[in-house]
């Protein structure tokens, strides 16, 4: 494994319990001998899940699986995550192992199949070795523990540098609901899904519909709002499960006002999962915000960001502190939205580099160089025609981005 | 300057001197001095010329010149190429510019400024010295010969390491014609346009709205299928010029049988330099050639193989010499066509390593690996779905691109 990711936050935020929800990690030896590798999360009767998936139409097996179970209204017991094997592209022989390891899971915890989600991430084309994980489904079973939310994270890590979680409480109607979410990321970073895995539990009473509507939004700013190399993986997976435990007033619809308090504690948990995935891009040393404003509507504005931070010049630029910002104007140029080269305003580290088509007057380069040798880089663009803004990250691209993927599978 | 590219050629191709055509490279200091960093190509009384542009939006006051010069006819009698500055992102102090020099260059040759086509290359958002270029006009004028093909391609290298040239001889109903054609690209390379600068002149005697047309069909699958970022330029520019001093038969449309030769010699060239630009792509060690077919459409199977020749994760495998087909899953799974994993194979080197939507039965990784081990990569996917074919052409993804970029203003 490489070095701890310098943009790593200094440790994993401390995870409340949550009623309703019990965790473990366990080592099943699918890749490598005694490294966890297995996450089984057992969620207590009577929880639904939503989720949103890699648009990818190469999508894996345990994906298909997940989406169809939560087009049958997403009933749930058990989620079981394996790392090392991705179970992607191994057509008829990785949905047999999707159907022997929920059969089994099922067995051994005494639920219907459909109630099991399953995941895999990692190698992609290799049949996933399924008997090693159920031969030690009961075993990890046996491990359950409500508190185990570090090492949960820490089982679904492949290249990452360090877990990924994070938690909010919010208020429904006058009752407290707790929102704990953990994530896995790294390398095939980019929108349609962002983040190859993520998890967030809550112990808030919501329908299935109303978990999805708050799912599907929240995503739109967080997770499809980050990039790494622009590579969508064919596992991205991200699911929302929520225990009714906290026994809140019943909510019908996603609009309810009283949802407030909740989908702006959702998002913001998301965005602070999908950020957390950027700051352990693989190689990445510098955690760059990207935000887009005076575009024709937010999803031109996401697209201008993510032209911006797709950019291997612009992402090599600023690995190297170059206030580059000629790169910035390409990129802007090629991302295929409305674009008036004559109205492009920049701003880098809040300092106003160009605007009217052209370098700014008097613009001094010495606090943007300054700026440049920072961790958190901040372009802002300003597209002068519409209202539209969106604010995207990214890291910038490194010699170390291309040690981890040359040599990934060796 | 870098090494030359493992992957450049011996040497410059001997190009044949072209009727009516003249050349010089000459050093303004523009950046730096000693260096030449300026081309002037005097085309004869009478030619005409065709252009296909970047489709940025935030495309240079050069290329908005040549655009408009092309749509009012394209007559010509001078090109004026800079390198070291691209007179991108300069607003209307560029545009200036542009139109001092070509004020300088129609007085000293003794023609209409709209005659004159001028393209820039090099950092973007720095105000062009024109003034060192038009002090040194005439100067460069007085070297002109119909031989300094080798000396002009040299002269429009910014971070080429090699310099780019092809030459084809074609029939026009009995008439010996022929095409020479000059390019430079490096990093910044990808479709709409591809490569930043490229330069063919031909004695054929053709009109300007069949030049037009042959050049359009023809990059089609030739600038427009290779990639070595996905990053576009400002400043794409390819023209075609036609001096007519060959002679032959008029010749009134672009679907006149008598053309056929003419137009395969033109795609060959075409895809020739297109080619070389690749092979000089910023850092790259391995040619890497895409076959996709089975696809929807040509277009379809282009944007998958662009999808597959773009992705950072491909590309960086190819560097480590992984034969990681798994991301050629990945990358043909999120390129947006029409896909169905399970018809889906792959071959690397010739040999089959994936089929109907799993690896392919008894597949023997050692062949594949000495492939990977060569300087010349051939990734073949059939989708399986229909009859659209393209071949895209990239190279590998190497630490050798993060220190040319990291580092390239500074």
């Amino acid at each position: 494994m490489t070095a701890v990711s310098p943009l790593a936050p200094a440790r994993f935020p401390d995870l409340p319990q949550l009623a309703g929800v019990r965790l473990a990690g366990h080592a099943c030896g699918i890749r490598y001998s005694g490294r966890t590798d297995l996450l089984v999360v057992e969620v207590a009767p009577g929880t639904v899940a939503a989720g949103v998936f890699t648009r990818s139409l190469t999508r894996s097996a345990p994906v298909l699986w997940c989406q169809a179970g939560v087009a049958k209204g997403g009933g749930a017991r058990l989620l079981v995550v394996n790392s090392g094997n991705a179970n992607a592209f191994t057509g008829s022989v990785g949905a047999a192992s999707v159907r022997r390891t929920v059969d089994k899971a099922a067995e051994v915890l005494g639920c219907r199949p459909e109630e099991v989600y399953v995941a895999s991430t990692g190698t992609i084309g290799v049949p996933l070795p399924d008997e090693k994980i159920t031969a030690e489904l009961q075993a990890a079973l046996a491990k359950l523990r409500p508190d185990a939310w570090d090492e949960a994270a820490r089982a679904i890590m492949t290249t990452d540098t360090f877990p990924k979680g994070a938690s909010r409480t919010a208020m429904i109607a006058g009752t407290p609901v707790t929102i704990n979410g953990i994530a896995k990321g790294a390398g095939m970073i980019a929108p349609d899904m962002a983040t190859m895995l993520s998890y967030v539990f809550t112990d808030a009473a919501l329908p299935q519909s109303v978990l999805q509507a708050l799912l599907s939004k929240g995503v739109e700013r967080s997770f499809n709002c980050i990039t790494v190399d622009g590579d969508t993986s064919t596992s991205d997976t991200l699911m929302l499960f929520a225990t009714g435990r906290a026994g809140n007033a019943a909510i019908e619809r996603a609009d309810d006002p009283r949802l407030r308090d909740f989908k702006a504690k959702l998002d913001d948990l998301l965005t602070d999962l999908a950020q957390q995935v950027v700051k352990d891009g693989e190689g990445a040393t510098k955690f760059v915000e990207i935000v887009v404003k005076g575009a024709m509507s937010f999803r031109a504005a996401r697209r201008i960001g993510l032209a911006i931070g797709n950019s291997p010049l612009v992402k090599t630029a600023i690995a190297g502190e170059d206030a580059n910002w000629g790169r910035i104007v390409m990129a802007v140029g090629k991302a295929g939205e409305k674009a008036d080269r004559d109205r492009l305003a920049i701003r880098i580290g809040g300092v106003l580099v160009a605007a009217e088509g052209q370098m700014a007057p008097g613009y001094d380069e010495a606090p943007v160089n300054a700026h440049m040798k920072g961790r958190d880089i901040r372009i802002e663009v300003d597209i002068g025609l519409g209202r539209g803004c969106a604010t995207v990250w990214t890291c910038d691209l490194t010699h170390a981005y291309i040690d981890i993927n040359g040599a990934y599978r060796t």
